[in-house]
This record gives C-alpha cells, sequence and structure tokens, in this order.
C-alpha cells in the first residue's frame, strides 16, 4: 500500500488574517505522514505593487507579470510570505519546514506562457515536477512549502497560479504516493448560493459540475480550481477536497470532488 | 580522509553587478565537489527601504533591524537575490541549487541579539547550525545557498551578517569534512594601501593581524570579516582566503589567512 501525501493549497484572505492563519498552520503542522503546503500570495504583492507605484494589471482573474512585478512577487512570494510561513511551521514544532520556489532543486521546470491573445508576461506554464527531489526530501521528513513561483532551467523566474502548482504536484506525485489534495480558502467549500455559507455541497461529481458551468452557476474564481480538481482525479489523485478552516479542522465537511 | 566542502561567501559590489555576479556563479558552478553559497543583500535593500520611505539606520557599520526593516530584508534577501541566485544556477547547469534561510529545515538557529549599548532590533547572533540536515542535503548532491537571515525557532526571523553566516557554516561542518572558505568581494583581496589594488598581501598570520589592528592599519569594514576567517581557522576550518574574482578564477592569489 503507498504511504498517504497531503498536499494542502492556501492562500487569499487565509494568508492575510494572521489568527487564520495561525490555525491554518497548527493544523497543518499536526497532520500525520509526509505533507506539502502550497501558498499564493495573499494582497501583500498589490500593496506593494502600489507603494512603488507599479501598475496592477489583471485580465480575467489572473495577474499580468511584467518584469517590476515579477520582482514584487519573487520578493512577497518567496521572501516575505515564504519565509514567514515556514518560521512559523517551525515554532509549531515542525522543525523541518523548507522553504521552496520552483527554481530551488529545479523542482518545477516551467515555460513562459505562449502569448495568443493575452500576454500574460513572465508567467509560467508548468512542464516537469523534479520527483526524485521531492520524494528524497519528503523521505528527510521534510515539509516542502512551496510559493507560487517556478523557473526555465535558463534563469528566468516565473509566476505560476498556486492552485495549478498544488494540482501538477500531486499528479506528479501519484505514482509514488497517494495523494490527497486539500484547496482550502475563505470559503466553506463550493457553495450552491455564493451568498450564502450554509449551502455548501458535500459533494461535486464531473457531470453535475459541467451541467453548473453550462448554466454560469458556479462563480468565475471558482472555475480554475475546479478544473484544477477534476484534473487532478483524472490524474491519479487519491482524494480532493475544497473547503474551508473549518473543514482542515475537521468540524465541518467542506465540498468532496469526485469523478462520479 | 574527509571530502573537501567549499564554502562560497559573496556580498556587496558582486552582487550588483549582473555581469561580475554571472562571473563569480559560473566558476562557483563549475567548483568540484560539495559547496556552499552563502550571499549578502547588496544596495537593493537600502534602495527599497528608500522607496518605501523607511529610513536605514546604520552604526559601526551594522544594519539596524526594526520590524518595517526586516520585511524588506526578507523580500530582498530570501526573496529577489536569494531566487535569482538559485535560478541562474540552474541555468549553468547546477541543477541542484537549493535556496535557504536559517529557517528553512530549522538550518541556523539564532537569537534576537542582546541590547547591551546599542538595541540592534531583529538582529540575530547564531546558537546552532544543523549539520545533520546540511550533511543529508549535501548528499543529495544539493548546493545549498544561504541568505543573511536566521530565525529564533519562535517564529521569529532574524537579520545575521552573511561573513558570519559562512563562518559559522564552515566551523559546524569541520567534523563531517575537510572546509575551506573563500570570502569573495569587490578587491583583489587584503590591502596595505586600501587605495591601491595591487598592494594585496598574498598572506596574513594572527600575529600581523594584530599588530596592524593596533597600528589602525587596518580598514574597518575589513575587521569583522577579518575576525572571522580567524575564527573560522581556529575552529577547525582547513584554509580560509580572501579575493576577488580573478583569485576565484585561480589568476590571481588572494589573501590566504593563516594561524601563524
Amino acid at each position: 500500500m503507498q504511504t498517504e501525501l497531503t498536499i494542502l493549497k492556501i492562500g487569499g484572505k487565509l494568508i492575510e488574517d494572521d489568527r487564520v492563519l495561525n490555525e491554518v498552520l497548527s493544523l497543518f503542522s499536526k497532520m500525520a505522514g509526509p505533507k506539502i503546503l502550497v501558498h499564493g500570495g495573499g494582497k501583500e504583492a498589490g500593496i506593494l505593487s502600489e507603494q512603488l507605484g507599479i501598475p496592477v494589471q489583471m485580465t480575467q482573474g489572473r495577474r499580468i507579470t511584467d518584469a517590476d512585478t515579477l520582482k514584487v512577487v519573487t520578493m512577497v512570494y518567496a521572501g516575505l510570505i515564504n519565509k514567514k510561513l515556514v518560521s512559523q511551521l517551525q515554532a509549531l514544532g515542525a522543525y523541518n519546514a523548507i522553504g521552496l520556489s520552483g527554481a530551488d532543486g529545479n523542482s518545477i521546470l516551467a515555460h513562459k506562457r505562449l502569448v495568443k491573445d493575452i500576454d500574460y508576461g513572465f508567467a509560467g506554464d508548468i512542464d516537469a515536477v523534479n520527483t526524485g527531489l521531492l520524494s528524497k526530501l519528503l523521505e528527510l521528513g521534510l515539509i516542502p512549502v512551496f510559493c507560487a513561483l517556478t523557473h526555465d532551467g535558463k534563469g528566468q523566474l516565473l509566476n505560476t497560479n498556486a492552485d495549478t502548482i498544488a494540482t501538477e504536484l500531486a499528479i506528479a506525485l501519484v505514482n509514488s504516493f497517494s495523494v490527497k489534495v486539500f484547496y482550502c480558502f475563505d470559503k466553506p467549500g463550493v457553495l450552491d448560493n455564493p451568498e450564502d455559507d450554509k449551502s455548501v455541497r458535500s459533494r461535486l461529481d464531473r457531470v453535475t459540475f459541467e451541467h453548473l458551468k453550462s448554466q454560469g452557476a458556479i462563480h468565475t474564481g471558482m472555475l480554475p480550481k475546479l478544473d484544477n480538481a477534476f484534473r487532478a482525479l483524472e490524474d491519479g489523485v487519491r482524494e480532493v477536497v475544497i473547503g474551508g478552516v473549518q473543514a482542515l479542522a475537521g468540524t465541518q465537511m467542506g465540498t468532496r470532488i469526485v469523478l462520479e
């Protein structure tokens, strides 16, 4: 039987609120077995961009990463947030958290996104995960903490969506582990009514998802997360849950994503 | 016979000039055997502090690290510079560079410097190096790239001089390796006349150093570097060299520091 591996993705408001963040990290540090944390950026990158007079350009929920913005996200994601999470995990007794970008140990190789309609700038689409290295780090009892940066192997860092990083890590590791992915965010799960936190679906299968999507009943911010979730399952990930801190704590269920 | 380990410390102007930096990284990537890179900050932290309106406070060549300054150095050292160095090393074929702060893997534990005459703020004095983890990372063929940050194990990051980090890493690893430290900077070595780059001493022993120091003939910026160098030798480091890129390239000698 394969060893279970948990990949927890956290982002947005979970990172911005110190009290909530501390709860998330505390729950994460107590999880048994090998595990990986993947974090997004929160609003810090936007704040720093504004302070430095760098215009934030977004399109369809994705940041356009020009050279100045890449510097900002490198500072905020790999520096400020990653080291904050790692040092706080150490304080929680997880004396083995190790912060990584995709450049570190060549752990995530990507290429600069090709320009079709939109030039996303220094945005990376993932080509390969260094599973050999990751397996060895996990064997050493280390807890990789990934920020949302990859590299192209030619010296260029690339901004890469944290949900996608969590998904690609999970898929790459299915041959070595029985992988569970938990996309943790500031809602209790996939909601039938975005205005009502009590309308959490306990499960969502592919047919229902496609149906809801065609009706426009899925919030646009949720679409890429769910696309990632279904892709993970199709590619061999054992379990995918989308939920809030309560689901992580086990006091609520969150939404279990299933193929059928 | 112990395996040779090279620790290269780079800082200041070496990091600020892309052409020189690329040469340093190229030479470093070609060095045989296990190796560690330690980098300082360069002027980027000062520039960012200024852009953000955070006053830079220095005393006796050391930065006073208040909470805002700690955020800046965390962003610049662990984010911007560390990931730049790691991604560039990957491009040079060293597909195993891995960026670390002292918080990562609990690799360097420190305490906040006690306040005597001066309150240095969030400055860290090193207590322990996680040699077990470092040995394992080196065994995996990884090349640790350390920025000038440590942590206290209680969630607090601390700003720590990069020369001191290189020295403490070297001393901690003498039982496992035959350690050589190379402090590489923008001068060709220890100069008899600070105005004359040709006045490089080929060697400097402790008695001569103390004599020159008592005469006030050692540049103040050089004193902590030399104190670190002699301490390393006294604690079992096999070889210590202070020099420029030419010494790294082997086209000049640099200054070899010796006990007697």
